[in-house]
């Protein structure tokens, strides 16, 4: 079973098309993202740039289905795959919760580990990888 | 009592000096103002244009007192007080949740009720002006 | 020659990895797409629901090749394609200004033309075409 | 004279609402205030930890007079001024361009040098006093 991180879609989300700005539907997901590794114990903030390893965002792409509005509620499921020793994919299905369901986007990030100071690729650290195989 | 959002961080709520960037810090508010409608029973989507009513923000301030960074637990309070039968405000206090917690932030915004198509002040509606007087 | 539209990376772009947030890049290259329809005499309200049509963005991709800081200018060039007769592609290069300058981002936003009312495919207004077969 | 920096608004400034959202209102000023930085030959990087010296947010406030929408011309003036030899304030105001101007919103933001170390108040650096005193 993936994570899932639930939300309520609000104003600053939206744009003035009435529905939410495209750009910040990868904002709610990375939200989920940053929930999902603080369930499994880990901190965000030490991938900031407290030592010599990033993880940054070397791709993205989003499907968008349906509009999400201000007020709706939305379930963001997790899933999270290793791609190579260096490097992840996190697989994101964004829900409008209601009667029925309906899938409203598919979001993917890839995740790559780097040394900050070398500017070459690292190891992904072993609690990252163990987090990665729940997925 | 009054009605209070908690709120993780997240990284887009932060800048590149590491911490919550100040303008974001109102939409941080606005999403506790969101919660607490909603809690109310009251769906700000009606207060979107769907029809000739709406409720813009016509002032806001804020006082910076800690800086918030990605990950901290944000307790938001909500305090709303009538100013005048068409305009109100909300009293926010942000605390940053810890041993112990400390107060980060008080932000305050004034809404005022207009139509659309007159551009002239209207009366608060029934609903929200008892939502207020709860506060 | 495609449109180039220039920007300087705020702080308000950034998070606290130091850099750009990568969702923000989205919103960067819609400020070019918007520019460039500016430019071709086009306005983006007009796709905003005054009427039946919209054009909602159907998929975004980006592949994220250096990171932006807070200061650094950047070039972003836009260059449309036509893919059916409702649905058009934007392929945006993100280039960070310097000695020399270097590509930081390559990111396509698809779009589709629909009718608010009915949900189903509309064709592409002739201004919007005539643009698109600058690109 | 002060420095006035010019704009055009972009759907990602935009709520659900239409107009602007109040809170990016703050960050279309703080461009500006970093735009007049860059043009006195200053560098916001330089004040985002590189050393012990912070220049925080301690206070911002905003009086929204006109709303702006998708699409509108804005110039932004800004007008800094000396609290004390530590702390300065920077007062904003967005016009809307058109066939009359129109004042949309007056804003305003107190700076305070701080010790990133030490949390105590430092003396603002003399640049940065020299183009307070241009204001």
């Amino acid at each position: 079973m993936p994570f899932v991180h639930s939300r309520t879609i609000r104003l600053a989300d939206t744009d003035a098309a009435g529905v939410v700005f495209f750009a910040r539907t990868y904002a709610l997901c990375h939200e989920a993202y940053e929930e999902a590794l603080a369930q499994a114990g880990m901190d965000l903030k030490g991938f900031l740039g407290s030592d010599d390893l990033i993880i940054p965002i070397a791709k993205s792409s989003a499907e968008y289905l349906r509009p999400l509005h201000c007020g709706d509620r939305v379930a963001i499921s997790v899933k999270p795959s290793l791609l190579t020793p260096h490097s992840f994919a996190v697989d994101y299905e964004i829900t409008r919760l209601g009667r029925p369901d309906k899938l409203a986007a598919r979001v993917r990030t890839e995740h790559v580990a780097s040394s900050l100071a070398k500017r070459e690729r690292l190891k992904l650290p072993p609690s990252l990888v163990a987090w990665i195989q729940t997925g």
